[in-house]
């Protein structure tokens, strides 16, 4: 198994690429994926502040990692999630790497600062957990964009992560989350630009990354996530890819550039007017956010204890 | 195991409707998607001629049984296409449905009135056989039921086989297939109607609605097609619909409710003038039409034994 690039020893083969790649030209196509995708969807300008949003695991370190590495001004920001050991675990994960590179990370504690937890959230809402975490952790990395200055927020989701949630969306044929499934959001009204630079990159190759620059990070997935349909998407697209090598990237891709535009502007109607959140401040359509309203449902019920999904 | 109508003895459950039938209101069940089918899509008027496109599998022989079931005129077609023992079976299958019920079954060898058959063609063409195969079947449906005054063709295409089409051209996101891709499609221009009246039951139900009835099928797939993609895509809408059932049916109907006229008229362009072909006199847009083409390529290719894909 020789380099695609070098025809050195290969450590790795992509097979989608029909390559094999030496640890340089690895990470060196990586890097190169990355700066395409920051081209091809506009992601970054010069002189941008770039907050990543870092669980700990492989995807969001390795993304701040490339994002650093391309010469972009970025920091990170890790929550607090209290989904017991494991939120723990990947916290000191995000706060090893920033230390062992001199990196400013941000921190906030849900349970400290907001007087809840994703597990209470769940039972409070009597909703899957990944539902309360996703709100929590959009409204929190708005907030501290807005609260530290930076122009964009950028997360680690993977070529793996959106042709997921894109198959998700599209089995069920859900016209407004498929208008608005882009590797960019706009910013305004007091919202940062929200990118994805790590879209033309799997899983498998970010883990890959992690192990090649020396990157420790979480290996577990979240405990509360576990069997969730998310997974089962990416199972089935899983078997496809090694049935066909490339599908992922051609669904995705395809997508963007052949479907996308047709199910823009779905949700429809008037413009939304926002106007300041009466607790917090943040903009929203209605008088309370809706994590202000998650805040308030979750601050009447009994912290519970993590229970895994089943 | 109760049945849902009679609360007698079930013999059946169909898990996406949650619901367990005895014989009778199962085949019930079965005939009331067929014609809310048909009624849902406008696929039949009264006094229309049917004429049914027979393989010899259970789908097949199931759409040509409820058709009559429910009162219509149909009339059945098969084809030899000379894949081995494979077709001689398949034939002998229509044949013995046919005579058993007095039913008029008409009959094509593409050997014997064509010069080829479809592992030739699929050798002489260089590309998978399921090409040659569809392409011949096409032509020789709309061919018959203009010799023989049809004004609808009916296809066996059940759930399960709408679903895998339509996540294959998703996942490609072929533009033009989607677009076309309907449970029927409009006749004229010297080309009879098709519908696909199973589109609304699933491949188990139409292999019970089989032994329920004593309807004898070739359970084989067809040797050529092992190993195809859309296997790949079934098995992988399998374990979705084993994890949440009904998401096959919500993935094709939330298709073709909310998604497909998005795709309309993607072929574009000019409307095409046909003209008789040359050869055989089906409307084509070319000279000569693609099936007489495939013949002639074929007729220069000794006749090859059959093979099985892998």
């Amino acid at each position: 198994m020789k380099c695609r690039v070098c025809r050195g020893p290969a450590v790795i083969d992509v097979r989608r690429q029909n390559a094999n790649y030496c640890r340089d030209h690895f990470l060196r196509m990586c890097r190169d994926q990355v700066a395409k995708a920051i081209d091809e969807f506009d992601m970054l300008h010069p002189g941008e502040r770039v907050l990543v949003a870092v669980s700990g695991g492989k995807d969001s370190l390795a993304c701040w990692h490339l994002l650093r590495e391309l010469g972009y001004d970025a920091d990170g920001f890790v929550i607090g999630l209290g989904i017991g050991e494991y939120s723990d675990a990947s916290t000191a994960y995000a706060r090893t790497f920033a230390e062992e590179r001199g990196l400013t990370l941000h921190y906030c504690n849900l349970r400290d600062e907001h007087g809840f937890d994703v597990p209470t959230a769940a039972k409070a809402t009597k909703r899957v957990p990944c539902s309360a975490c996703g709100l929590s952790k959009r409204h929190l990395f708005d907030a501290a964009a807005r609260e530290h200055g930076y122009d964009v927020v950028a997360t680690g989701h993977n070529l793996d992560d959106e042709a997921a949630v894109l198959f998700g969306n599209v089995l069920r044929w859900q016209t407004e989350y498929l208008g608005r499934q882009l590797p960019v959001l706009p910013g305004g009204n007091g919202f940062p630009r929200k990118i994805k630079p790590l879209v033309r990159l799997g899983e498998r190759e970010m883990a890959a990354y992690c192990v090649l620059t020396g990157i420790d990070y979480i290996v577990e997935e979240c405990p509360m996530a576990a069997g969730n349909k998310h997974l089962g998407y990416k199972e089935a697209l899983n078997a496809i890819e090694a049935q066909s090598p490339g599908s992922k990237l051609d669904f995705y891709f395809g997508f963007l550039k052949r479907a996308s535009a047709r199910f823009e502007g779905e949700s429809g109607g008037e413009p939304v007017t926002l106007q300041p959140c009466e607790r917090c401040g943040s903009p929203t359509p209605a008088a309370v956010c809706a994590f202000c309203k998650l805040s308030e449902r979750s601050a009447d019920c009994e912290p519970v204890a993590l229970r895994e999904r089943r």
